[in-house]
């Protein structure tokens, strides 16, 4: 008898979560046998909490298709970590009443560290509950800080993006720093880990050298040091670039975001390390500068997908049904890098219970040892994960996203939740 | 006997300035027999000036080709406007020397209003110096301010960057706003005319619409009815995307991006007004934010050119040479719209004596009564612009942009020129 599954997206959305979605949607319609309906929790698993489901197989084979190219979460996302089993057992009892009442008997869920120890909780309760679901986490995190999986999907499109707009605002700067700006500079996301700051040293090669001064959460800010370094660059090329990642910090912890600006009415200025760092570059150097802040656009930003990361992305959806159907539970599957050059990589899996609640961080051997840089070992594990263009269709100019038509499914439980 | 052109980029560069480029120096060197060799200015006109000259014959037709999708100014440009003829004759005597030791028949200024000034300008000097030079200027602006061209080079890249990141960071708030981001802010460039914030809008059309509020320097910055319409629209679509203009100031024409933030020192802190916008909605209406400043990533992002615009950066370069060699002086090529729909353009001319000056603000009926957005007038007048992907070749992920030799030619006028 086919079971329905439940997918749903969880935290920060990416360029390329939906391409995740539509590996799990595609690969579930080619095994109706198995899986009769693939229901999407509208908003994440606040959808699943208050029974509000989606009915994807209401969606066409070319919206689903289109779900590979558009960006964002096209049944919506949320921040909402379950708590643990002892102390919120009452949601998870939910989840299953919710479960239960729509016959789904596969959990597919597509987040970060967080949503890995929901989903192997999901796992554990079904089972002491007496209605075994079986739960697949779905990989997906721009930060990169997935244990086991060689990479996550989302981090190498956001990689690109931040790689090829450091080069490009770099020559930019290079062209104007004779009479006006001779210092821009970047700022990036990973308040934890700097993966992504590392990718903006990737603007740099043997072919187009660019003079950059990055600023890892991985270490701690000296200010003396690190305006000895932008002097000394800008005394050599006439101009410099600055890659900061949000997570900055003093080395009292403090993020340099957070250092105390004040609005005209006293109120705290919140977020903005990149205008911090080009005032103090200005103040004690003097130099002109110009500062930029991605922020939504370096992982919104499916323009300019790494193909790599695209392929990833799909293939982790689609292997999360493949494991279901081949009888696994609680695991994830995971990208297994087999070889660098020529880059290499197969589908691995691996257990839940090794996943959840794993930060993996960069390797101190990433960053050069005067902390402003990255490694030949750096660039030897980043570069494949930027390879490749996967454009969207266009249409007027602009991307042709699709956005869903996100029917709901009926109530079948009776009864409301508050979440 | 064949003269020496030289070329200049003047101002802030563009994703399209390097087209011009390519356009000027592959025309000419199709006429080898009227045009000898195009020197570059090295820096833009200072190179002139200091007789810091670069010989672009010993560039390779292969590295020329490649400017064309080469964001930046290849050769370095500058922010140097020459003074009038009264106040600073000196200057303009200078240039006349450099130009007539190397020969120089042909003057090609790549650049906004002060140097279609600059250029009417030489014109007039080599005349009554008995040194005649033929000074044709290459319009080059994002702030698709000049006037009687139908638009600038450059500012249709940039309005395809601005709306395709405003429709994908809109959908990235979309996905999260039942829980988290409700509103987002996307600071653009154009301190005078709202063109760029303009195209924010065309993110949402007829069939992707999304809510989006545009601040326009145009429209003097009324708190209360801006925030008004934030609630209205979150309300009614659970976020909402504000596009706003580094020119968005108050009444009394402060900038909102001076609105007198300090940092921990007390000092004024520079530049936001993404972040002053974010933080008053906050303040007033509480909803959770994110805000991006794209500065120097929107006219260096080549890598989501517009086609249409690459085509006319390359046609303007092409068509000056092409002018100089019918004999033409003191002339501008313009963009000639033909039709909208479908949207068709030619070559045309305009004296520099009307184009010199001269800025061309957004016509009022573009913005709508609100002041809050565009008009089907203004997206008719748009949406041809962003028409066209036009991709850079990649190499291991990343563009591949050209880097010029720029080999210098050697000094003949003896003298130093302070600048």
């Amino acid at each position: 008898m086919a079971k329905n599954a439940f997918y749903a997206q969880s935290g920060g959305v990416t360029a390329v979560i939906n391409a995740s979605a539509c590996g799990v949607i595609e690969t579930a319609r080619r095994h109706t046998d198995r899986i009769a309906n693939v229901y999407a929790g509208r908003n994440g698993i606040i959808g699943a909490l208050t029974e509000d489901l989606i009915d994807t197989s209401q969606e066409s084979d070319t919206a689903i298709a289109a779900l590979r190219h558009t960006p964002s979460g096209g049944f919506g996302s949320c921040r909402y970590k379950l708590k643990g089993l002892e102390e919120n057992r009452a949601e998870y009892e939910r989840l299953m009443e919710v479960f239960k009442a729509h016959d789904i008997g596969y959990f597919f869920y597509n987040g970060g560290g967080d949503s890995a120890d929901t989903c192997h909780k999901v796992s554990q309760i079904s089972e002491t509950l007496g209605f075994p679901i079986q739960a697949i986490h779905v990989p997906k995190t721009v930060d990169n800080d997935l244990p086991i999986t060689d990479n996550c999907p989302g981090f190498g499109s956001v990689a690109k993006y931040i790689a090829v707009s450091t080069r490009e605002a770099s020559f930019d700067v290079r062209s104007m720093a004779k009479t006006s700006t001779k210092v821009f500079v970047i700022e990036v996301m990973g308040r934890h880990a700097g993966w992504i700051a590392a990718a903006g040293g990737l603007a740099s090669d043997a072919t187009t050298e660019i003079p950059i001064v990055i600023l890892f959460p991985e270490v701690e800010f000296d200010q003396d040091r690190f305006l000895a370094e932008v002097k000394a660059k800008v005394a050599k090329y006439d101009y410099c670039t600055v890659v900061v990642s949000e997570g900055t910090h003093w080395p009292d912890g403090r993020f340099l975001a957070e250092a105390g600006t004040r609005d005209a009415f006293g109120h705290a200025q919140l977020g903005g390390a990149a205008p911090v760092v080009a005032n103090m570059i200005k103040e004690a150097l003097g130099y002109k500068y110009h500062w930029a802040v991605a922020d939504y656009l370096q992982r919104a930003a499916r323009h300019l997908a790494s193909k790599t990361d695209v392929e990833q992305a799909y293939a982790m959806g689609k292997a999360a049904v493949d494991f279901a159907l081949a009888g696994e539970n609680a695991i994830m599957p995971t990208i297994v890098r087999t070889s660098s050059t020529p880059y290499a990589w197969e589908v691995g899996k691996a257990p839940l219970a090794e996943v959840a609640n794993v930060e993996k961080m960069m390797p101190g051997e990433f960053i050069t040892e005067d902390g402003f840089g990255i490694t030949d070992a750096c660039r030897e594990y980043l570069a494949p994960l930027i390879q490749g263009e996967d454009y969207p269709p266009y249409k007027d100019g602009l991307p042709d996203y699709v956005t869903l038509n996100n029917a709901g499914v009926a109530k079948k439980v009776g009864t409301s939740f508050e979440v």
